[in-house]
């Protein structure tokens, strides 16, 4: 069975996916790099060729991106700065070789062609509800899981539409006090899911929500 | 030294220190019980008297309770449902022998004679900026420790006026969705603190705030 998951998704103990002011400098505005320092000090995300790392928790959720995952959805403000469909030769943040593999949907309402990349990802643009594009998405995805990529806003639009089936978030000890809430409009999620927490040596605690079908 | 500490305040995942809609039959409005379910729970809540509950980290921190406390500060919403001023009758939530056993300072804009209680209680009330409450309440703690009580306008307000030496904060996984937040409006608060958080069993996670002195 194909599942609609969220991995990884990085917010700041005042529950903030990102910071305010995102740019082409920033892409996370003024939180920086702050909300995923512990995933580059992970051995998976250093890989083979830089000795050292954390091997434990926040290792093993690194190591299952990727993981069965057949398509890939986010919103207009991961695939780029504001403005960025005004830019004919803007292609995402991540290079000629995107860490995605899959076809993967982003969500806008500026029309725009698909991108081939190298690698297996291809960028498709799409103007749709979160029900019409995760049925497009796991059309694409061959049997395999749909990861909800982020941000915040995406994440949440899906969580109120009730189509997130597994869903890992990683609360960071920071106050980032501006930027793009997570947990707005959701009362009443913990109903529907299983929740678990694992607080990791590195200080960031792992909450895993998986939905228990009531 | 007298230090002046948080004890186990506890909010939901989405940052509530209570709910909405707080009656004399609902002290935490639409939250319940749930906020505090992880205490109820523990051998130091449950007493001699009822066998079982849990005896892990929940009640390691529960424990703490009066241990070097020599006085409380709390907001007038936690001594009383909104009016409460309006009853000569009210003397808090907590019955003839409330749990503080110590001078209690109440911060209200509505001037009250003193109350005392049973048990070493006594219920001031007082209208003062954080800093000034604090100087009182140290002189009357006798060298020991002021515990900052909440709700989660005055946790807030001490904190971002800097007065909070240690913190001890317990991050319940459900989503209110509405209520007061604890978090607003601090941004950068880690800079001051080493933070620590370590999950439990029962679902919920710790987090501990130790000022650094930076
Ligand atoms: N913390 C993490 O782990 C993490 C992970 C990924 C990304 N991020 C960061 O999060 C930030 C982006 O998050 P965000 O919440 O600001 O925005 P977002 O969720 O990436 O994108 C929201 C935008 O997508 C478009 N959109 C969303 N739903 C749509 C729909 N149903 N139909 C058509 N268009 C739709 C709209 O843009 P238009 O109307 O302009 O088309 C909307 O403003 C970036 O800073 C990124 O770097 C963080
Ligand atoms: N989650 C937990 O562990 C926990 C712990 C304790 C309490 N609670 C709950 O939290 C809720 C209360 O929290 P809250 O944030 O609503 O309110 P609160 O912090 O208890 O009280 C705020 C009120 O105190 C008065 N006040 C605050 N600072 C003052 C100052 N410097 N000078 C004079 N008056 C001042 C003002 O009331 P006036 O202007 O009306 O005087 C203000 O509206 C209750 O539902 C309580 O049951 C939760």
């Amino acid at each position: 069975m194909s599942l609609t998951r969220v991995q990884f998704f990085s917010i700041s103990l005042d529950g903030f996916g990102t910071g305010e002011g995102q740019t082409l400098e920033a892409p996370f505005g003024h939180a920086g790099e702050r909300l995923h320092e512990w995933m580059f000090a992970t051995r998976q995300w250093r890989g083979p060729d830089q000795p050292g790392g954390s091997g434990g928790v926040d290792d093993l959720f690194v190591k299952q991106h990727d993981q069965g995952i057949g398509a890939e959805i986010m919103g207009a403000n991961k695939f780029g700065p504001r403005g960025w469909h005004e830019d004919p030769e803007w292609k995402g943040w991540w290079g000629p070789n995107p860490p995605f593999h899959t076809p993967t949907f982003i969500l806008t309402h500026h029309a725009h062609p698909p991108i081939e990349m190298e690698g297996g990802t291809t960028f498709h643009f799409i103007d749709a509800t979160p029900a019409e594009a995760l049925k497009t998405a796991r059309e694409a995805a061959g049997g395999k899981d749909v990861r909800i990529g982020g941000g915040a806003t995406v994440i949440r639009d899906f969580l109120a539409a009730g189509l997130i089936d597994h869903m890992h978030i990683v609360v960071v000890p920071i106050l980032l006090g501006r930027g793009v809430r997570l947990w707005d409009g959701l009362e009443g999620l913990e109903n529907d899911y299983q929740i678990e927490a694992i607080s990791s040596p590195s200080g960031v605690t792992h909450v895993t929500f998986t939905r228990t079908g009531a």
